[in-house]
């Protein structure tokens, strides 16, 4: 299902990271990174929250709003009942929608935001999700105190909270179109290959979003998944010759991007809803405001990976939802 | 936030229930109702999956259609990452978006569907949720299994996947209008009284949509929450009445309805995002479209519980979402 958009716009970002992302290559483009993964709390949950609380009041001050000037908060992220985004909520006051599609909830945000901007149901609204790489460690797989080794086809879960501000003001980026994903199962098992999961749901998504737009991969300057990481962008590569007979080379994993790959010990690279959004809303946007780029898009991919169902040998759906982004006129 | 709609419609809607909700006064709303809990598998989690799978296909089988003519599925459920609805979305390969906000995920999915299609974005939209007894109890409490003994306070998760077809054809029932709520932590901490945890926010949910719709509750022939249970109804009217300075008479709580309370061991009520849309679609729409009743508000309460932030001694935040419902004239 895709939408096309005249008159949406992400206005401003703001973008709070951990201490791995900002000993990563993009660090200049992030507002506020912390040196340890607590932030002053005493809980890993606590400390996620924080960073959605955060990237949205920094967003605030960017823009000279407050709380009340937000008609709604669409919000998610990969702990268990959303509750980095409940508690970030809690304390923000805003009406709040909370979305979930693992690693692609930051797209679905944008998208269910989008509609409702562009069809001026609200006249603006604040996205955002957040991931911590221990509290997803603690939920999806063992405390990382246990300090388990771990196949390099995994993927690094990172911190950050990241959020936007969607209105009608022509100012910022454009939002042209987005394109509503389906599940895709493969029937695989392996909770420690993601890139794996994922890669068919994004050439699905992508080769919807082509055909329902008419359009050639090559009409993007760059198209990002997030976040395949290493193994997974050569998967999807693959697949969407194979499958789709399509060949792409403008083409980027934002999991792949926001470590350095050779120094830092982040596997198969970044992972986690915030992923996506920090490379993009960070490095990527300087990019396009600079005209180096002038047509992107991101396909957020979401791995539907739950402990339980894991356990009780089901295989592990995935979903990717994409946006087209493009410089201003 | 409040959005008022002018072309939205529930054209049909299909109700799959559990044993519990079968020998509950209400069954003769019901569209197919188990007599075990297991539906044909050998998890809670594939069971429940199989409400909302099968609730879909209800649907379309009443509307005559296939999942080729729709255009978005929303849909959450209770479990974590949504299983429910991602397995089944994985079996249905409809465009999916997931949403949670605990038993408010109901009315936050209509929310969210009928804003598209009052902005003609989509022609269609099947909203779904679902809950299931077992694998609410092992998730968030302890399986059922271990038979603990519980406080009268505790509501009792209901067995059931309801769906919905919302589109801008005038049948069936219409949605006036809708209000997002705000998350509302009032500190409480007893993971067994959800009723007092939500109450104050289904107060503010409703004192916030009469504010924006320069209504009184006697506009209303009907004021449901769902689900706030025996106790919780209580508080929600006095509080209402000693913070908001509202009477409220023409009200009931679906929770307390879809069960013979007198008979059936459920504690102080059925609860459950699957609840409050099986009452009311069930047999609140039928008593509407007898004319026994024209306007009805519903409001879904959502406690965004978490075993992991009441271990580590958080409260429990809550947050309500509220659609008027009108007979069409």
């Amino acid at each position: 299902m895709t939408f096309k958009y005249k008159n949406v716009y992400i206005n401003e970002t703001a973008l709070v990271t951990g201490p791995y992302e900002k000993k990563g290559p993009l660090e200049s483009y992030f507002d506020k990174s912390y040196s340890d993964l607590y932030f002053g709390g005493n809980t890993w949950e606590g400390a996620e929250s924080k960073l959605i609380e955060e990237s949205v009041n920094i967003l605030l001050s960017k823009l000279n709003k407050t709380k009340f000037d937000i008609d709604v908060h669409v919000s998610g992220d990969l702990l268990n009942q959303l509750v980095s985004s409940n508690y970030a909520s809690s304390r923000l006051g805003i009406p709040y929608l909370g979305v979930y599609n693992a690693c692609a909830t930051s797209v679905e945000g944008l998208i269910v935001g989008a509609n409702m901007v562009e069809a001026k149901q609200v006249k603006n609204c604040v996205v955002s999700v957040s991931s911590h790489n221990n509290a997803a460690e603690k939920q999806f797989r063992y405390p990382v105190e246990y300090g388990g080794p771990k196949p390099k086809t995994t993927t690094f879960t990172t911190t950050g909270g990241a959020s936007c501000y969607l209105s009608y003001n022509k100012t910022g980026i454009k939002i042209e179109s987005s394109t509503i994903g389906k599940v895709v199962d493969m029937g695989i098992k392996d909770a420690y290959h993601m890139g794996a999961v994922m890669a068919p749901a994004a050439c699905e998504t992508l080769y919807e979003h082509l055909k329902e737009t008419k359009r050639k991969v090559d009409y993007y300057d760059l198209i990002l998944t997030g976040d395949l990481g290493v193994y997974g962008k050569e998967i999807f590569k693959e697949y969407l010759k194979d499958e789709y007979n399509i060949e792409i080379k403008n083409y980027d994993d934002t999991g792949t991007m926001i470590y350095d790959l050779n120094k830092q010990p982040v596997y198969a690279g970044g992972s986690g809803p915030a992923c996506a959004p920090l490379v993009t809303f960070g490095y990527i946007f300087n990019q396009m405001k600079k005209n180096k780029l002038n047509k992107v898009l991101l396909i957020a991919t979401g791995a539907l990976l739950s402990t339980t169902m894991v356990n009780e040998k089901y295989s592990i759906p995935a979903i990717a939802h994409a946006i087209s982004l493009e410089v201003i006129e």
